[in-house]
C-alpha cells in the first residue's frame, strides 16, 4: 500500500491498512496502552477512527480518478464486545457506491476473530 | 478535572476536559498535524472519539458512585464542516439518564462557533 | 396547516400537524390499536415516521422556496421508553440548515411529558 | 407464518413475512398509495418499519422459547433510492446476538433488485 498518500492520524494511532479496493478494505491495528480509556478497554473512538479511515479510503480509491474526492459525512459505530489487547482487525465492504453517497460496512474483530464492534460509514462524494 | 483518572487514548490525541457533570460535558482539542486525515482536513475519527469520550465520562460521573459503570454502545457522529485548523470545543448534554442507557447529544464547533460535527452517543450502564 | 400537501402515509398513521417552520415542527399522534407490534407497544416505525415526517415538512418549509426539494437520507430513531396508550407528542428541531444537508433532532414524549424516543434525521436537499 | 402473533401496525401498512428464522428473516411489502409521501415516493418511514418488524420478529424467534422478549433500541436506516411503485423487498441478516442485544443489517430493494434502504437495528434482548 506504499503509495497511498500519508494519513498523519491513523499513524498516529497505528492503523495499517492492508487492502484497498473500490469494494472492500482491510486493516489492523495493534492495541498498545495508548488506545485505552480509564478502564483499560479499547476506547471505542479507536474503532470509529479505524472505520472511517477504511471507508474513505475505498471510497477515494473509487472516485479520484474520476476527479472527485469522498468525505466522511456520517460514521455509526456499534460496541458489540470490549478489547484490551491483541489486534483489531477491520474489514469494511461496500454496500452502496451512488453519484453523490457511498455506504460502507465495516466489522471489527478480535484475534479469536470475535466481533467486537460493527460500524456503518458514509461517505459523501464531491468535486475536488 | 485533576481527580479524574487518566485515560491514554484521550491524551494520545489532546482531549482536554473543561467541566463533566452528569448532565453535562465540556471539552476541547487543539488541531495539530498528527489529527489529520490526507488532505489535510481534521480526521472524522477524532470527531467521534471526543464525542465518546464526553458522553462516557458524563454517565460515569452518574453511576459509578452507585457502583455502576457505563460503557460505549453506540457512537453515531455526522460531520458537517471540515475542520483543518484551531481548536475543536465540544459540548455534551444528556438527553436521557435511564437504567440501562444513557444517550448524549454532542455538538463539536470552531473557533467562530460555527457547528462542525453533531454525534448521538449511548452508553450502557452495567454492573461492575 | 391547511396549506400543505396531502401526505398519504402520515395521513394513514394518523400525523397531525401542529406547527412547521423551518427551524421547529410539532406535531402528535393519538395512539390506536393499529399503531401497536405484537406485545402491545406501539410499533418503532410509528416513532420513526413521525420523526421522518417532521424532519421533510421542516427542511421543505425552508427549502421548497428556492425551488429545491428535501428528501430523508436518514433517520436514527432510538427507543427509551415503550408506550401503549396515549398521545405521542413529537418536536424537531433544527441543528443544522447547509446547502446539501439539514440535520433535526427529534423528541417524542408521552402525555406525561416522558421522553420515549428521540430520533436525528438527516435530510438531503436537492434541485427539483 | 401462520403461527406468529398479528402485529396490527405491519398490518397496516401490508408487511408480509416471508421467512423468519433468528439469523435471516424476509418480508415484502406492495407499495401502494397510501404509503406515499407528499411529492409520491414511498414515505421513509415505511422503510423503517419493515426494518424495525423484520429485526424484531428474528430477534424474538430466537429469544422467547428462552422466556426473554426482544424489543426495539435503535433504528438506523439509510435511503438510498427513492421509490414509487412495485413491492418493497427487505431481508434482515443478524450481525451479533448477544446476551442483552442483538443487532441486525437489513437491505430493501425494489423489483430491479437495486438496494434502496439500508438498516442497522440494534434490538435489546429482556426478561419478560
Amino acid at each position: 500500500m506504499n503509495d497511498l498518500p500519508p494519513s498523519p492520524f491513523d499513524d498516529h494511532y497505528g492503523l495499517e491498512l492492508d487492502e484497498a479496493t473500490d469494494e472492500l478494505v482491510r486493516g489492523h491495528v495493534a492495541v498498545r496502552q495508548e488506545l485505552l480509556q480509564p478502564v483499560g478497554l479499547v476506547h471505542g473512538g479507536v474503532h470509529a477512527s479505524v472505520a472511517e479511515a477504511l471507508a474513505s479510503w475505498g471510497t477515494n480509491v473509487g472516485v479520484v480518478p474520476e476527479g472527485k474526492i469522498g468525505l466522511g459525512q456520517s460514521n455509526h459505530t456499534s460496541f458489540l464486545r470490549p478489547m484490551s489487547e491483541g489486534t483489531i482487525h477491520a474489514v469494511a465492504r461496500r454496500r452502496h457506491g451512488g453519484r453523490t453517497t457511498w455506504i460502507w460496512d465495516v466489522e471489527m474483530t478480535d484475534d479469536e476473530g470475535r466481533l467486537c464492534a460493527v460500524s456503518r460509514v458514509t461517505i459523501a462524494v464531491r468535486e475536488r
